[in-house]
Formats: C-alpha cells, structure tokens, sequence
C-alpha cells in the first residue's frame, strides 16, 4: 500500500490516499497542541510514540470483538485505515472526575465518579467544540438516534475492555476521547485515535499523570511519559 | 395569612413563613438583575407586573391540570405557595433557538427547532449555573432517575399549555425556565416562577422582543413590555 495525495492535515495526523479507494493512510505527526491550538510545540518522537500506541490499543480492542477502522501498522509513523465519514461528535467517557469536568461540577479532580458518564461534544473548533445533549445532536441532525445508540453503547465497551488492560499494569483509566464515523455500509465504526493524547492516564500508586496533561500542564517530559504508557502496554 | 420571618431573599423575590408550617409568602421584588447579578437594577413596578403575571399563568396550568406549587395571590407584589425543597436543577425548554443555545450551536436567534427540547443547568451560582446532563445529576446525585422522568415530562407537558396560551395572543414562546421541588409527600413539583423574567417572549408579528432580554441587551422599557404580556394574558 503506498501513500497517495494528502486529504486532510490536522494537528496531530496527516491523512493519505491510497491505491484502495475505503482505505487511508494515517500519519502521526510529531506536534503538540492544547487549548484549541494556543499553546503548541514540536516533541520529536510523539509521533511513533501515538502510532504505536493506537496500534497496540486497537488491536487489543479487536481480540475484545470491538471492531474499529484499523487495518494495520505500516511503519514507525503511520498506520492503514478504514476510510469513515466522522461523525462530529467527540465522545468522552469518564470514570473519575478530572478537567472540563471537575470545573463544571465543582468536584475536585481525582473524585472517582459512582458510575462511568459519556458526555458528547460537538466537534466544531469555531465553537470551541461545546458540550451537547443528545436533543441537541437531534435538533442539528449530527446523528440518528440509532446512532447515537450505537455510539453510547461502543464507547462504553471500550471503557470495559481498556479499564481492565490499564488497570492490570498500575494505570488509571480517569477519561478519553473517542471518535465515531460511518462506514460505507452505513454502520457506526470506532474512528480516530486513543493514545495519551485522548486519554487520561494516571500511575495508580503515585497518580503521576502519564498523558498530554504534562504537556497542557507543563508537568514534564511528555516522550518519558508516553513512553511509559507504550512499555507498560508491552509495546517497545 | 400574615408574614412571618424572612426566610431568604433573593434577586428577584423574597420568602417569608407564614402561620402554617407548609405555606410561604412570596413577595416580588422591583430588582432586575441579569449575568449571574453582574448587571442590576431597581425598576418600579416590575414586581407587580411580574407577581401578576406569574400567578395568571400559574392558574391557567392548574385549568389544564398541571399542579405547581402556587395557593393565591395575596396582594399586589405577594402570593402564597407551598413550602417544597428545591431541586437545584434549571429546566430549560426551547421552540426557538435563542441566547446560549443560539451560542453554543452556532444558530442564528430565531431559527426553530424542529421539535421542543429540554436542557437542565447546575443551579449554582458559583459555578455559573453551567448545563449539565441527566448523567451529572446523577453522580451528584441533584435528584433520582424517577425525579428526571417526572422533571422532564412536567417540562414539557407545561409547553404543551403555553405555547397555545401565548400563540393565541400573537406571541411566540422561544423558551423559559422552570424550577422544581419535593413536595412534602415526595412528589415533584413545579415550583418558582414563570414570568418575562423566566421567559423569552417575541411579538410573533413583529419579532419585538417583551422579556427579560429587553433589560439585559438594553432594548427599551421594561415594565411597558411586561405590561404588554400582563395584558395580553387578559390581567389588568
Ligand atoms: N477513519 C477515518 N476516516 C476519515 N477521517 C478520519 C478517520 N479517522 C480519523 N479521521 C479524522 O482525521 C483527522 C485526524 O487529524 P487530527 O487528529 O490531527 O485532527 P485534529 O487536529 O484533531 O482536528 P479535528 O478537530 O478535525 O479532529 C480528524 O479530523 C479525524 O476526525
Ligand atoms: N415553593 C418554594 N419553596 C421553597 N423555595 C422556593 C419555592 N419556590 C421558589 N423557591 C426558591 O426561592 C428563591 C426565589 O428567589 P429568587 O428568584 O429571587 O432567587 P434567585 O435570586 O433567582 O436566586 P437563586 O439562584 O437561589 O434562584 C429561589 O431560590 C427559588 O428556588
Ligand atoms: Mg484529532
Ligand atoms: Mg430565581
């Protein structure tokens, strides 16, 4: 599979043609950006750090029965997938109060939430991509119900298969960001990417944040970080 | 029924005892206040108007069997309600995409939506009352899943009797704001206020604008278009 024209460029990835019309190449770039795009720097290595990361963490999804749009790894920087329509939502799921959250409940980061909640966003930089309800994902048609539904329900399973795999080495699963498109036979589909850049991720015995919050927060070294989490995941 | 002890005062009203331990009098205050107390004002005659105007529309939803917590009215600025506890929930329903809502999706005020929707928001004025989902409420635990259900279809069975209400008296009802409480048996119960300060309402002929909005964008006199609605709901 060879690299084609370039589709979309974002501000962590870099989106490909290929010779197959439904599948796309996905590189990871090395760039750090938070707040909308206000603050932003170059950390060489985030890239294949993010590449590998995703990679690792849809595959283990996969052998879970939670399908998504990966095919595969292609190099240290770029991965295949399955060309989706993005649905533009941004779907956060929470086990454990920490960011937007904390501040809109008044809840001291760290509180552990009684239940995992799954907040939706409307994906829209102009408007600082907003909390929505579902009436409001209804009312601007950015989904059917039935894909609300399907969208509900993935990202739970997700947060049921990586508790677990985090859990199992020392990490805490506070919250993460997924992406959801349709795939060409019209179904919902995992999209995008999970990695310290959409999760948070605290070590369980000293709550060293181990996520793009060192870098939000200017708390360290994010490659230390990232790898970290690639090396507990039992990637090299 | 005679006042008691002032048991709080807030911006927009008072609440004292009365001689039964269930009852309160409310006395509606001339202040208006806007942006969470930011901007305020003494304006004679608003807390006639909007006493009036709410024990009007209190008595036209008990008519279409709707209970609220409204007795009487007892005076010109006074009327007596029962005594419940507040559910720190603001319920908000919408027709017409206006204020936040027309903000945080990127609508132009004005455009309808294609079905009502309901929207809760923390009331807390700390936290600058922001919206939360039924899945906040119920990590705060603000109220039982039961409370929601019954919240919500309160919510919107009191649209169902005011947007015929208004319409027929040329006026469209963009949105307003309700508060509920416990009743003493348990029950939900709608409870506050519903008035221009609670309510967006436009002229539907010529869009002008006879609520809240008129004080908080500066757009003319108060208490001429509060007079307005009063008279419109056939008070005097
Ligand atoms: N399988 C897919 N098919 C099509 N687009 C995808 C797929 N997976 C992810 N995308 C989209 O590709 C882009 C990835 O780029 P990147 O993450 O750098 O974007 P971004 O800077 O976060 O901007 P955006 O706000 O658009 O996400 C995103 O817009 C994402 O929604
Ligand atoms: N039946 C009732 N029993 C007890 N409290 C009530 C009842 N109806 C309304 N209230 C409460 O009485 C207060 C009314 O005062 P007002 O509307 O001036 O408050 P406010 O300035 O808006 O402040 P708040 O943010 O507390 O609503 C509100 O806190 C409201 O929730
Ligand atoms: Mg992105
Ligand atoms: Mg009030």
């Amino acid at each position: 599979m060879t690299q084609g024209q370039l589709l979309y460029e974002g501000k962590a990835k870099r989106l490909y043609t290929t010779e197959e019309p439904n599948v796309l190449l996905v590189e990871y770039k090395d760039s750090a950006t938070a707040f909308n795009g206000e603050k932003k720097e170059e950390i060489a290595g985030k890239g294949v750090l993010n590449n590998r990361i995703t990679s690792l963490i849809f595959d283990k999804l996969h052998a879970q029965g939670i399908a998504s749009h990966f095919v595969k790894q292609l190099s240290d920087t770029q991965q295949l997938v399955k060309a989706v329509e993005i649905i533009p939502i941004e779907v956060v799921v929470r086990n454990i109060a920490a960011g937007s959250l904390a501040k809109r409940l008044g809840l001291e980061e760290g509180t552990a939430l009684k239940r995992p909640i799954v907040e939706f966003y409307y994906k829209d930089d102009a408007l600082g991509d907003p909390m929505i309800t579902t009436e409001h994902i209804d009312v601007l048609a950015l989904a059917t119900s039935e894909e609300v539904t399907a969208i509900y329900e993935g990202a739970l399973a997700v947060n049921q298969v990586l508790q677990p795999l985090f859990t199992d080495v020392n990490v805490t699963l506070v919250d993460f960001k997924l992406e959801f498109g349709r795939d060409t036979d019209g179904s919902v589909l995992l999209a995008d990417e999970i990695s310290p850049d959409t999760c948070r991720l605290w070590d369980t015995t000293t709550k060293q944040k181990l996520d793009k919050d060192v870098f939000r927060r200017d708390l360290g070294n994010l490659t230390e970080v990232y790898t970290i989490i690639l090396s507990r995941l039992g990637g090299k």
